[in-house]
């Protein structure tokens, strides 16, 4: 039995690949495992049964053989380890690539996700068009940093590794914010993450389950 | 040659155990094993030079015979997969210590960060007041659920691993903010794992930086 992740029954990002279920489809596909998905909608993450899987209410989870395991950075994390693909064989190099996953979902992703929430959230609010601003500074900062370490390089630390494809999924939140434009290494940088052939593959998937939910 | 980290000079917490060495410096005295501390101000945090240790110009970083790590996350993982003490030996349980890990830093800090950001760099903005129950309720929504998982146990997930460390260091930066006090158990849980002997000897050591710099 391969095993099974979870995933929006309907991505509110509407098959633009930004759930952090695509993380995971990319992993398996990197390594070229099989995998399952059973989706779930947002009534389903509330309940008893879900929250069992994952404590937060949220998707991926991933379930093997008596194995139960949420958040997307432990579950790439698990998949690399595993299978030959996302990890360099050199321990020094492993310990960088880990580092880069860390830093995609700690540093990285949460004033991107503050971003999110304020265009959600708080679009509403009397001070949205004035705070924006601040939300947005903050991204610039990482991103430049970002782009500063990764110089001219193909990927941040040698070869490809999971802490590319972690940071490629976490940059490209931004596509469509016009952040990015600024940042022209990170643009080609998750340009030549999308291009691969495993993340294609992964794309095409979760875009068919929004099509399929969409034509429903 | 021991590890050597780096930490704060003069720490913004006033030596309150809430930087992130604190989780680095924890992780070694659990495991039992020296390190030496370099300590870096403001201004060198900015520097070319840290900057190439660290690409976000934090702390901690990580240096040890050729191998360069940033990241608490890494670098706590990283002592926990070389030293006993951290992660289970049972593959299913470790994997699902890391996800504790991966919870505690890309779940419930994001939030915790985003009151911190709003009442330092936020405070005299004219919407500060009214935004600050949405980012409270924010925090409690995930405490609510870390303490629904916790129950009645002592840990997260059998014997106090690497994940607890990090969910613990996490949530005591809500040490002093009034949230803690509505979830008794997750109180509890960040008290047991302050009083932890290993806990309190990387405490003394960070406050006596602070108590030197403040004398100094």
């Amino acid at each position: 039995m391969p095993p099974v992740i979870t995933a929006f029954e309907k991505s509110p990002d509407r098959g633009r690949g930004q759930a952090r279920d695509m993380r995971v489809r990319w992993a398996f596909e990197e390594v070229g495992q099989p995998y399952e998905v059973r989706l779930v909608s947002f009534a389903d993450m509330k309940e008893p049964a879900h929250r069992a899987l994952h404590p937060f209410g949220q998707i991926p989870t991933y379930e093997e053989d008596g194995l139960a395991l949420f958040e997307s950075g432990a579950i790439v994390l698990h998949i690399a380890e595993r299978h030959d693909g996302l990890l360099p064989g050199d321990a020094m190099a492993r310990a960088r690539a880990i580092t880069w996953m860390f830093a995609a979902l700690s540093t990285l992703e949460p004033p991107i996700l503050d971003l999110t929430y304020a265009k959600i959230v708080e679009r509403a609010e009397p001070w949205y068009a004035q705070r924006l601003p601040i939300v947005e500074d903050r991204i610039r900062v990482r991103l430049n940093e970002l782009s500063l370490r990764l110089g001219d390089a193909e990927w941040l630390d040698g070869d490809f590794s999971a802490g590319d494809l972690m940071m490629v999924t976490v940059v490209r939140r931004l596509n469509g914010s016009g952040l990015l434009e600024d940042y022209p290494r990170l643009l080609a940088y998750v340009a030549r993450g999308e291009a691969r052939p495993a993340f294609q593959r992964a794309f095409d998937d979760q875009l068919a389950v929004f099509t399929a939910a969409s034509a429903g």
